[in-house]
């Protein structure tokens, strides 16, 4: 390819489609921008913008607040004693797995962790020890074989340097007990992760009351903020190890390699967060309408795995009567992606008819019941045909 | 701190105070969105928007036409084998330093290195050979000091693992030989990568004719790009060892966790390659426009040093004129930073006055002769006083 001008053609700006579907991909309906971050976005959008305020360290910048937003808001929103900005959750965990082990240690996960917490240990040279899900229908994690895998591990040598657990997972939406795998990880004096993608900026996150010693969280997920944004808390204990300074540069912390987030996105989480923070009193309502919505569509002959009942809005159906359907319909198992598409309805990736996750956060109930209908009416189409 | 309503209101929307000022800050210039890119960042400012077309890989999304971006038109631009987008010229560095390095080796850095070349090689675990720079007035780096750099090192046990140039350097904008510097390591069979931040997006850069094995370039710096977003090239010999997958989640590369620019600021970086394509082949007017600005200052009686006559939007001045005045100015050493704030000129650090450096690039000759003309102004006013 030469990059003649018909081919630069291709670029520049172009549209989003589903910019106004009711979007209830996971991925999606924590990340929606708030109409404060939609204006900061456009204020701050130039390449390093934040930086006209920058004395060396982007955390310590006090006007605009940023100083006050990392060092106060942030570990007092999350319970950490330390907070710092990062590209994204995968970039927190990495950080904590890179400076907490050495090449050859362990880590241990849960069954259920995002694959970029593996690829993140697989980054860090660190070998994976898992802790097995239940499996069908619950896929729940027992924190007891949290003691188990430690134990096997440190019988093999070493024990583990770090355990994590996803919190909820991303696929059944499964918050696990996380304050008892704290405890059983402290017994063995391990510390322990939260990846708290799907939690931090959703529903209350306190690591202290859980005991977790490290977050890792997700602005572009769950804190209504431009990607990629995320925070990594850290406790006392392994500040210094975590933050350390470079030697030959004293203010840049090593593993931030001096500064993250130099643009935008940090001024949508900033310009979010009020309404972050009132959101996710209100979590409540949330695990309402996602129980609402199960029980809903389980009557259409969906089946919701997982927790049940459910306590939180990321789930996981199976769904047989769309995987009927798909095989005699016209458009084969593209058939519910389209009927979707023709209401607006988004988020559901295209092909998927047996089973399916999605999310009901911030969708609010009449969305929901027009979501409910949308899956009656495309069965009952199909099914009179 | 209690998160109560009223600290709450800290945050939220903010105003950008020198948005619309004359930005000559060298961090800034070259990552001034375009119109296009101002509408994509709206667009696409939802948490993870891009991620609404995503088949497991970013960047083989075909529609919006990510895959043809990174995989076609990025190589072509840069005159790489391979190109990855990361968050920016240091996370670039950082890839490519902890996969061909081991903990123990050494990476040969130009003296003039930027503080995150350090702070990567660092994080990766590698010592740091240094070849340094003439020192005042040039600060230039003579290409032969790598062979006796890589010599030492190897002396000592093993040769370096990669060596790094910065080009253009971020302090005086120099432009070294890089394809000079590049033989000389490959006669080693050192690999050698650029630091690209101040030149991919700004001037024409080829990779290939310049011998480079890997290059790291900055969209929010250099490439009018909503931040944090870079390039990381990759000739084809290194391909396999840096975008090397995981071995329990196929399609993932390691080194970028999967997963990188996951949101707006990919495609505003698309929005505006058209426009980024043009501005580099309009280099030699940027560089007359450099030339001519400090051909005008030197004679208020600053002092350009590095490379002249330079070559290059970025560059540094030795002020005295401006120091002279800051000894009995009423504000001191803050005296310079004020004026031209009333000027709406933005870009010197406030409290610099004996020495500090600027970008010409994109200001344009109208906007640089009021930037000549307040300086004078300035000069004169204080010097009447």
């Amino acid at each position: 390819m030469s990059l003649d001008e018909d081919k630069l053609k291709k670029f520049g700006f172009i549209e989003r489609g589903p910019k106004d579907a009711i979007n209830i991909d996971p991925l999606q309906t924590g990340g929606i921008l708030t109409e404060d971050a939609r204006k900061a976005l456009l204020e701050w959008g130039d390449g390093y913008s934040i930086c006209d305020f920058c004395g060396g360290v982007l955390d310590l910048i006090k006007k605009p607040p940023v100083n006050e937003f990392v060092h106060e808001a942030l570990p007092e929103f999350i319970g950490t004693d330390e907070v710092r900005l990062t590209h994204g959750a995968r970039e927190s965990k990495f950080v904590v797995m890179h400076s907490i082990g050495k090449p050859g240690d362990t880590v241990v996960l849960d069954g259920l962790a995002h694959y970029s917490s593996y690829v993140a240990a697989q980054r860090a040279d660190l070998e994976i020890e898992k802790v097995e899900s239940s499996g069908n229908p619950e896929y729940s994690i027992d924190p007891e074989d949290y003691g188990q895998a430690i134990e096997k591990v440190a019988s093999q040598g070493k024990p583990p340097a770090l355990a994590l657990l996803t919190y909820p997972d991303g696929n059944y939406g499964n918050l696990a007990d996380a304050k008892k795998v704290a405890d059983i990880c402290h017994e063995y004096d391990v510390p322990l992760l939260l990846n708290c993608a799907y939690s931090v900026g959703r529903m209350p996150i306190d690591a202290k009351k859980l005991g977790a010693d490290f977050i890792a969280a997700s602005g572009h997920k769950s804190m209504a903020s431009s990607g990629p944004i995320g925070l990594l808390g850290v406790q006392e204990e392994y500040a210094d190890t975590v933050l350390r300074k470079s030697p030959t540069h004293k203010k840049k912390e090593i593993e931030l390699l001096g500064c993250t987030s130099r643009g935008a996105g940090l001024m949508t989480m900033i310009a979010s967060f009020p309404q972050v923070v009132e959101r996710t009193k209100h979590w409540e309502e949330e695990i309402a309408n996602a129980r609402w919505f199960s029980e809903k569509v389980e009557k259409l002959g969906l089946i919701q795995v997982g927790q049940k009942p459910h306590n939180h809005d990321l789930m996981f159906f199976e769904t047989p009567p769309f995987y009927e359907i798909s095989k005699t319909a016209k458009k084969g198992r593209y058939f519910l992606y389209k009927e979707l598409k023709k209401r607006n309805i988004h988020g559901i990736k295209g092909g998927l008819t047996k089973y399916f996750k999605l999310s009901t956060y911030q969708v609010g109930r009449d969305n929901l019941s027009y979501v409910v209908d949308s899956f009656e009416e495309i069965i009952d189409k199909y099914t009179e045909e």
